[in-house]
């Protein structure tokens, strides 16, 4: 399998964890591929319309993208199971928190693009305010609930624990520990983890 | 089970359309909820932090968002198997189909965020013909695989009528057909399908 991946991309990052932790290191080639949505990568494109990594091209030659797809295709490979309950409530439990990390990374993107790559003269301080409101609203939900975590280990950790440390990569200065201190102290044990460790974002 | 949706919201209508496909009708009572970025809707943010459409309130007081897990779970209450097939080579290409449709539709409201509620002196023509070049490569895609379409009907059709009926329905002058004869024809006779017939969007 071929995963176009880019090192800042906490989606891509979420797959290559999911990689490491399933085992299936040699079996998937990670071929490094810069994306910007205002510079359009058309190479990519051919595989992966959209332009976005993390794309996965499987054996059988079919490109996957989306990494909650990508994620539940890597489980089933690896036998199922393994990252993703297979059923009941566990199941919805999983996919609920890897939707609660990934929509923290979907208004964390947005406010990326529009601080970083929007000319300055452009910006709109209303749109920023949206974005960050529901990155706030995730983590006081996430907060409730991190006491009950880190009895076993699935997608959904692996989707906020990456969504978490994205945003002490961007937004260093934004301190979202003080008022938070249970997923703060989840989040410290979570990243000893060596596949944590081993796909650390950087620029 | 509680839906909260929106009129207009295309991601809503997959999930509107997979109840009425799956029979659970009765089981699901919709509500129409307000959203936009940039007003954010805090009452709707105490079930879903992002404050987005669609959200779906199990019948245990589970909230779930993002219409892919929120499609699967409803296939799953309906017995399974139903549109998304359960295993092999037609899952992953369900999931992929969706995630095709699912992009476009991404893309898509970036570009009506861009030009519909922001103010038209912060817009940005990169961005949106960053995002434009998405859809089309993605509708070329999917002109190339509609031929072989048709054949049964899955989570993929409904992500992908819903996403061009969008279109239709925001960027009415945007002619996606000519070059497109064949995702057309597919249109066209998903189009007439009672589900999609009830479930239009309109502002």
């Amino acid at each position: 399998m071929k995963l176009y991946y880019s090192p800042p991309s906490p989606y891509a990052r979420k797959v290559r964890v999911a990689v490491l932790e399933l085992g299936l290191a040699d079996r998937v080639q990670e071929i490094e591929t810069p994306v910007a949505p205002h510079k359009p990568n058309e190479a990519l494109g051919l595989k992966n319309p959209f332009m976005k990594v993390p794309a996965l091209e499987t054996d059988e030659g079919m490109v996957l993208f989306n990494s909650p797809v990508i994620c539940e295709y890597l489980d089933a490979k690896a036998g199922g199971n393994r990252l993703i309950p297979a059923h009941g409530d566990k199941h919805w439990k999983t996919l609920r928190r890897q939707a609660l990390g990934d929509g923290v990374l979907d208004a964390g993107i947005l406010r990326r693009y529009e601080l970083a790559a929007r000319p300055e003269n452009l910006r709109w301080p209303e749109w920023l305010k949206g974005q960050q409101l529901k990155i706030d609203f995730a983590l006081d939900v996430a907060e409730r609930e991190a006491g009950g975590w880190g009895k076993s280990f699935d997608l959904g950790d692996i989707a906020i624990a990456c969504a978490l440390e994205w945003l002490d990569f961007r937004f260093a200065n934004d301190d979202w520990r003080s008022r938070r201190p249970k997923l703060a102290a989840w989040l410290a044990q979570i990243a000893t983890r060596p596949t944590m460790q081993k796909t650390k974002p950087h620029a």
